[in-house]
């Protein structure tokens, strides 16, 4: 298994993505990794961990770095010796099966679809993080590739995520719902309306609109929507989080027995908080391109990294793009068919 | 200033409204009231309160009920002798200055469209709920009542909102931000890029962007947004909250120790509830009627409509049907001009 990880993205590179693939690199032995970015800066970090095993590691010299400022589409086409474009260049020349990158949302979307491509008859890839529910995690897709889709992406979001979801979090037939702004399938907009039909004829486990008042309530695996709405699912409860704490914050230290009571409570705020862990997850895979891609969050830390490898062997230890290559042809030969 | 309220809308109908009704009386008294309903059921709520000043209120009486589960369009036209079509027929003859019902949103939408009708000129009434935030609470439109909407139902909403939060909530130049999903203004839908265009050409205080990360920020006045998206983002932001609520309530109920701290810490917990209780904000404005409209909260209790009464009157004080119109006339006949 040969995965390729960006040496230079994220807030926290290149030393949390070093300490990530050693850390990794200790706890698997399955997997030979190519890491890319400035060759200098990736050997002195791999030297403060003592013994590495540099059998397992290839390291491409690739010094530019592309920033979030940057223009996604200008930045990977001029950027050419950037550490996530190099990357890049490594999975569409087959000689890796995952890649693994912290870098800018954008530059990752972009570089993806130009050099890597999709699979062949996916319409749009799908950015699909994981997230903590009070039950069960549920990926949620698409959360930032396609602002504008349409019906048919959809479908094929659902078809994707729900062989994410069974292929390398080991769920059978998990539960699909497409978010809504009612439970009644009469309800919604053109979109949804119109995805909704399309979503009743395939053969993923369709349990219909939810509402968002429902995707914390952990009945779902797999939940569908455009990329605008997830993108705004996925930041608003990030914000309201961070809010919240900061007022929980706030009042429990405003008096000397709220001080106290807090930090009696501490077990159980800290458990919460592990819950609520995205990082306990890895990365947000982007779906339905030709290879695993890996977006792990811009402030990943090491343990982060580790966990991002971890999706990454279990993506291809689940075959999942033959998998979604095979799903999404099925269901496209049957249209066509129609 | 004459109110109306329909009595028979809401979880907690007739016996929470009339409770309402009767403690805004004894709190105010520049308002007379129509109550609509049973009118039995009716005058058997008040004789509960003892003295009542009777020569402020009028009950009409209106049998029927219209329930959630109904086709809103079906039944505000087949039940003419209902609660709520009863008071949307009292505004529409001119007899109340606004209409309080904690009834159907999809029921009060159909009626004020149809029975009340919007102000000329608004191409469409907005539904708009106050948030709680860290900071100021920030008026959020449309949040259901458009689930598919055009760049220029964005501008208005704008307009609409802006003259809300200076008429009734006292907000000198309103903070106005458009949701996206990205804050840079070449980033968003088809539908929040043109919509940004246009909302640069205002007179409202357009700051541009908002990512829902900082929705609860407290830097907005004014949130803009399509029905569909602002639905997600009310409904979401309750279903979260009340996730997390009960996954801290369980963990702090884990242990003898943590248990002591959260007795102690309940002081705090109490305050945090508080800023975070949508019935101290009353109930949404539908901006863009001719004549005020608030939907009060389906779960709403007493005190949810002494606040929705009170907002009432702030609306019609601060004479907010007519300022709504005078801005879109303006923003029109600039435009028929140009």
């Amino acid at each position: 298994m040969k995965l390729v990880i960006d040496a230079f993205g994220g807030d926290n590179a290149p030393s949390a993505v070093i300490e990530g693939v050693v850390k990794a690199l200790g706890s698997w032995d399955d997997f030979n990794i190519i890491i890319t970015g400035k060759e200098d800066a990736i050997l002195d970090e791999l030297k403060k961990y003592g013994t590495v095993d540099m059998g397992r590691i290839v390291i491409i010299d690739a010094p530019e770095v592309i920033s979030c400022d940057e223009q996604p589409t200008i930045a990977v086409k001029r950027k050419k010796n950037s550490s996530l474009v190099a990357a890049m260049d490594v999975m569409a020349r087959g000689e890796a099966d995952c890649l693994i990158s912290a870098g800018s949302t954008g530059a990752v979307l972009t570089g993806a679809t130009l050099i890597v491509r999709r699979i062949p008859g996916v319409k749009r890839p799908a950015l699909a993080p994981v997230m903590p529910t009070v039950g069960k995690p549920v990926l949620l897709l698409d959360c930032g590739a396609n602002a504008d889709c349409k019906p048919e992406y959809l479908e094929q979001f659902a078809i994707m995520g729900s062989a994410y979801m069974e292929g390398v979090m080991g769920i059978s037939s998990p539960a699909v719902g497409l978010i809504n702004n009612g439970e009644e399938e009469n309800k919604g907009s053109e979109l949804t309306k119109a995805a909704h039909a399309l979503l009743k004829e395939t053969d993923v486990n369709f349990k219909g609109n939810c509402e968002a008042r429902e995707i914390f309530s952990g009945d779902y695996d797999v939940l569908v929507t455009d990329g605008f709405t997830g993108n705004v699912v996925l930041k608003e409860v990030e914000g309201f989080a961070s809010a919240l704490f900061g007022i929980l914050k706030r009042e429990l230290t405003s008096s000397f027995v709220t001080k106290i009571g807090a930090g009696l409570s501490k077990p159980a705020f800290k458990r919460v908080k592990k819950l609520m862990d995205y990082t306990e997850y890895g990365g947000a895979p982007l779906l339905g391109i030709n290879g695993g891609i890996i977006k792990a969050h811009g402030s990943s830390d090491a343990k982060a990294f580790v966990n991002a490898i971890r999706q990454a062997r279990q993506y291809v230890a689940g075959n999942l793009t033959e998998k979604i290559a095979q799903r999404i042809n099925v269901v496209e030969n049957t249209k066509t068919n129609d």
